[in-house]
This record gives structure tokens, sequence and C-alpha cells, in this order.
């Protein structure tokens, strides 16, 4: 019988878009014992998760729980309980996770359109619309805010379209809830998904969901599976008219979270304890206040970045407050830098993915990571990777330039 | 903006079968800092997290990961990317958890063939594998351990005859692995299993899967979804050739744990801390050395309850060791013993599913709630409630009779 030690975890400063360091409160909350799932001390827990996910979805929709499952388990659970074969799933791509609700929405059938703009900018509400009225979807689904280009989609026009022309607006917000405004009820979004990795400060493995009565009319429209064995015996019925996942049919997930308490999986109870921290924080701390605290600090680092001469990629007016976006300089081995900034500091930043890998470094101001002194630390030793690198960067510039920033206000994290 | 306070989490004394109290290292491994997912020291803990799985499941198998999700988030995995449209499933059905079995595989377009047998009782391997030859099943799907019932199917002559017959054999050892035998190379089981919140000691949310070259070969064999975009427009084709979820495409899965890293989900941090740890505490115990233990505190249980003039449910050749079943005493509520348990001993035991609600009661000796204290205990506290409500029961024979079978041994926990 092999033998394993205990790991050695080394300290790290995490500035990448998630999963990002998970504040110590959720970390202690996490080490409380286990309650059963039907306990009456556990489900009040749960209660007062789907209360606090309202709060910070900013919606009166019923249903607000979370999927036990990292974020695309979120995902997938929205549009495999909404689409049917054949349904026709508008989305516009942005980025890499656009890509990600494309090849879900293709697996289960539905008919895909897209429409791609260049990475680094966002669509123009209209062409959006345009393209609505054209085809006439059941479905458009769109990531807010993009970690792989850092870029933000405005939603409040498309939003209010959709709700006119009669579509249903999914919305992955998994890089921007928590850490800047996302207005389910205000923007008319009808199902939106969150991670708990990111601006949550609790770890990766549970992804928040909220939907209305129209995303729910159309789940509960659906062929109905008994637990336990098909109503329809019909295969080629039964594929097209159901939803086809057990772990994601979201009308039995919505009977487990209701006060009926349908036994479906085993809620995950570290987890939610985790999860309910994270919630509690960001309520005590206020919605808006967050806000204001990842935008600040976002400023610090952007404005230290460039002021150490480096360039930020994208459109800085559709840049999400969330995830910075670094040009790498030419000549320059992004990996390399990365390597030794992990190596020598203990700093993790993150490189992207498809046409933007190798181009550019992603640094994450998220959650329980945007703070004052990992801000400072990442523009210090990425100034101090990138001059042994030969990079001819403004010394000493970029954490001036922070400091500038945090010096206009009183806050102290 | 609601305020919610720190949640209020009794000490609880869990016998339920699962989720079950957490061993407190395992408690405190969750506590430990966030790593990034490609950081080498948290990589590092994958591997080794693969290599005790691979230890705890006996298999030389190259895969043994958890799949990032609840119990049956690793059945519907496995089931997913196996079942084409229309391919033949068998499903031996002895309790609630053989028509979940059913209820996914049916939801992926599987031709469904069951068996049953009374709940209680499992089947002679014989009358199974007969049915294999009538039908040439592609799958035979089964539970291993059925904790509704509490008993176990023996399942190596039928791996053996499935093995010869060229099917494929999946199990569902989410109550067996890590508290009594689960010889998966030995029994020739092809994909298994198990769960975190039963006898790993570790809380749900995480499923431990592995499976072989048999079921990998199969897995291959079909259409491959390109990341972000399927290869195949043809709806048609595609449905029923692709595997459909993502979260689920175990081709994906296996590409994330392997050397190559390809990106998938976010790996559920905390969660993973928590299976390593709880993996290193059943190699550290010896696997045979825990076997024995769940065994010997079954039977101090199970003796337990029968001196206190109680029925134990089913056969119990079939018995399986890490969950004990009681027939309810006429006239007794059920319910409002479980109630009065819970409330004035703060023990949780529990009720049972379909045919059996209201019928037995299920206490479970799983991981870290299989202890001297809890069996004791429970048998203190279920006595004392069975009086309060009228029932003839043999006063202090159940402790005595479980200290009787705990003095024959020199075990101290």
């Amino acid at each position: 019988m092999m033998k394993i030690n205990q790991p050695y975890i080394p300290m790290r400063t995490i500035m990448t878009p998630g999963p990002v360091e998970v504040d110590p409160r959720v970390l202690r909350a996490m080490g409380t014992p286990i309650l059963g799932q039907f306990d009456p001390a556990f489900t009040n827990i749960m209660n007062e998760v789907m209360e606090m996910l309202k709060q910070v979805f900013k919606t009166k929709n019923r249903w607000a729980f979370p999927v036990d499952g990292t974020s695309r388990a979120g995902i997938e659970a929205v549009l495999a309980s909404l689409i049917e074969k054949g349904d026709k799933v508008l989305i516009p791509i942005y980025g890499r996770f656009g890509h990600l609700l494309t090849e879900i929405s293709e697996r289960y059938g539905a008919e895909i359109h897209t429409l791609e703009c260049p990475w680094g900018e966002v669509f123009e509400p209209k062409m959006i619309i345009e393209e609505i009225k054209k085809i006439r979807p059941k479905i458009v689904a769109i990531v807010h805010g993009e970690t792989s280009t850092g870029c933000m989609q405005p939603l409040e026009e498309i939003g209010k379209a959709c709700r006119e022309l009669d579509t249903l607006l999914v919305v992955d917000a998994v890089a921007s809830l928590g850490g800047t405004n996302v207005d389910v009820d205000g923007w008319f979004l009808d199902a939106v998904i969150g991670g708990t990795q990111k601006c949550l400060s609790a770890p990766s493995g549970m992804a928040p969901i909220t939907y209305n009565e129209r995303v729910e009319k159309v789940i509960l429209s659906r062929k109905k599976v008994e637990r336990g064995i098909a109503t329809d015996k019909d295969l080629h019925t039964f594929a097209h008219r159901s939803i086809i996942s057990n772990y994601f049919d979201l009308s039995q997930l919505q009977d487990y979270w209701s006060e009926r308490r349908l036994n479906h999986h085993t809620e995950a109870t570290s987890m939610i304890y985790a999860l309910h921290e994270g919630l509690r924080l960001i309520l005590e701390e206020g919605l808006e206040e967050r806000f204001t605290r990842h935008k600040l600090h976002e400023q610090a680092l952007a404005n230290g970045i460039e002021a150490m001469g480096l360039k930020l990629f994208g459109n800085r007016q559709s840049k999400i407050p969330t995830v910075t976006c670094v040009t790498v300089p030419d000549g320059v081995d992004a990996d390399i830098v990365r390597q030794q900034l992990l190596q020598e500091f203990g700093i993790e930043i993150a490189g992207s993915f498809g046409p933007l890998q190798g181009k550019i470094w992603r640094i994450g101001t998220m959650g329980h990571s945007c703070r004052k002194e990992n801000v400072l630390f990442v523009l210090a030793g990425l100034e101090a990777v990138l001059i042994r690198q030969g990079v001819n960067v403004n010394r000493g510039e970029a954490v001036q330039a922070a400091l500038d920033v945090y010096s206009k206000y009183a806050m102290t994290v």
C-alpha cells in the first residue's frame, strides 16, 4: 500500500481571472462539521443561500440556487433544460467562452446561429438586435464578461429587445457576478449563471444560477421524466421533448431546492458553507461598495501597467473591471515571464487562449484577490521579471502610479 | 441590503447512509489556501489523488479521477459517455438506486431492459447472466451496495460473464467504496463510480470514478466534439454519435486529467484537498483493516438492534456492512422517532424510499461516522426514544450486546 505525505501547499498571490484567493472566513466556514442534507439546520442554510443569491443577482426571481459543479455545470444546466432539438440559438461570440456556449448548445441539438466580432471588442447591441429580428431564435446566449479578452458586453438594450421579441436571454456572468454590476431584473435577463471561484471569493465547485418565470415555463412544459423511470418509452419522442440530463434537469433541481425538498443529489455541504459565507461577505461589504472597490483596484493596476510602459489589450471602453489584459512586448516569451513570477514571487497570472495565446497576459482583480498588497506586488514582480528579460520598462513608475490612484481614496484595502 | 448572521451549526452524530461525518483532518485540509489549477503544486496533488484512487479501487486502470459533482454526476458521466441512442442496457434493479441507473440510461436514449427482485434481496448471479446471454446488451449497469435496502450484490461472477460475453459492466459503488471490498480488476468491473460523502469521510460534491481500456475505447470511438465547436453540423448524426454532455464528456475530462492538462472545467480546489486527505486516511489505515473495522461496527450495531428486540430488514446473507436496515415496529411512526432522535440526542438516522418509506430505518456505519461512540450512542438513543413511544424493548441489552462484540477485539475506535 503506497503512502502519500501531506501535500506541500506553497503560499501564492493568485492574480489570475480565477480561481482566485479565498477569503479566510470562507476557508474557516469549510472547516465546520457536516450536517445531513435534510437536517432543518442545513435546509435553513440552503434557504439563506437562495435569499442572498437573489440580492447579489438583483432579482425577485423565485429561483436562485447553486448547481453542484463548476461554473460550466451551471451553464449546461440552463442550456440543457431549455434547448430541445432543432431550437434556434443565437450566440454572439467575442472570446473563448462564447465558443463554449456554442459547443454546449450544439451538443444538445440546437440550430446554432453565431455572430462574431474581433477578440478585444464587444458588439454594438444594435447588431445583435438586428440578428434577433432576422433569425427569431428561441434563445440568445451570451457572455457578460469574457475573461479570455477582458471585455464586457453591455446587456440592457439586448435584454429589452429579447423581452419584446419573446426571446430568452441566457447570460454567462461567471466573471462579473459579485465584482461588477449584474442587474438581472433591471436588464431583463432571463437566466444567469455565476461562478464561486471568481468574485465570490469561494473555491471552484459551485455554479450559482437564477432564472425567471419565462424560463421556468419552458422547462415545465417539457415532457416530465418521472423519478426512476421515464414516462415515455418512445425513444425518439423521449429524447426530443424531455430534458436529457438528470443531473442538470432544472425541473428536478428546483423541486429539491423548494419546500418539498424532493430528493435529487446530496447537496455538497462544505461548498454550501463556503458559498453562504462568501455571500455574507458580499452583503456585509455592500454590493455597490464592492463594485467600487473592484473598479479602484482595476484602475490602480491598469494605470500601473501603462506607467511601466506596457500596453493594455482590448478596447478600454469595453473593459471589464475584474480582468486586465496586457499585451506581451515583442520578443518576450509570455510563459517564461509567468513561470518566473510564480517561482520567484509566488505570483500567478494567466495566459490566454486560441488567437491570444502567448500574445497577452491576463491579470485578475477579483474578490479576495482584489487588494492593495496584491496589486502592488504583481506590478513590482512583473517589473522585476521584465527587466531581467531585457524589456525596457519605466523603473519604479508602476507602483507609483498605482499608489497615486489609491491616495485619492480613503479605502484601506 | 439584507444581513444574514453566521449560521448556527449544531453538533450532530450522523448515522445515515450519507452524507456522514467528515474526518477532522479532512475538514482542516479544506481550510488550506487555494492554488491555481495549473500550478505545479496543484497538478501534483491531482496526480496523487489519481494514484491513491487506483489503490482504493484496486485497479491498474490508467484512469481514476473524480468528476466535480455529487455521486450521481459520476454515474451520469459514465453512462452519458458510453450510451448512444438505441444501445441496449440491462439493469438489474433491487432498490431505489437501480431505478436511478434506469432513469439516466433512458434519458440518454438507451433501449432499457430491467430485471427486478424484491427489495431486501439481491440477484442470483446466474439469473443476470442468463439475461445477458438472451439480450446481449452493450452495457450492464448495476448497484453494488443499495443504501435503500442495505443489500449488496456479489459482482465477481457477473463481471467474469460480462467480460466473456463482451458486455461492459458499469457499477455504482457509491455506498461501498472505502468501506467494504470493491475489487475493480479482480471482479472484472469496467467502470465504477464511488462517492466522497460515504465511506471516504469527505463531504459530498465529488464522484471518484475509474474505467478501463474497454470503456475508453468506446468513448474515443464516438464522434469527437472539438472544443468550442462541433465537427458535424448534421444534428441527427451529431446527437446520435457524439457524447451529448460537455460537462460529463469523459474524453475531455481525461484530457484534463492527463499530462496534457487540456483546459475543461476549473478543478474544485478545496474538494480535491478533501478527497486527497480522505484517501490518505484510508491508505494509512490500510484497506483491509478499514473493511474489518466497518464489519466490526456493523456487527456491534446489528447485534445491538436484535438484542433490543427489533428486527433487521433484508436478507442478512446479502447485507452490506455499511448500512443496517431496521424494521419499524408495528404502530410506531418512523418519522417521529427520527425527529426525537435528532432533537433530543442530535442523532440523525435515515428513513427509506418508495415501498420501504415508513417501514424501515436505515443506520449507516460509514467512514468517520463508523466509531464505537457513535454506535453505542445510536443504540442508547434509539432505545430511549422507543421506550417513550411505548415500544416493548429489552432494556439495556442493546448497548451490552454491542460491547460484547467490541470486547472480542482489541480495536479502540
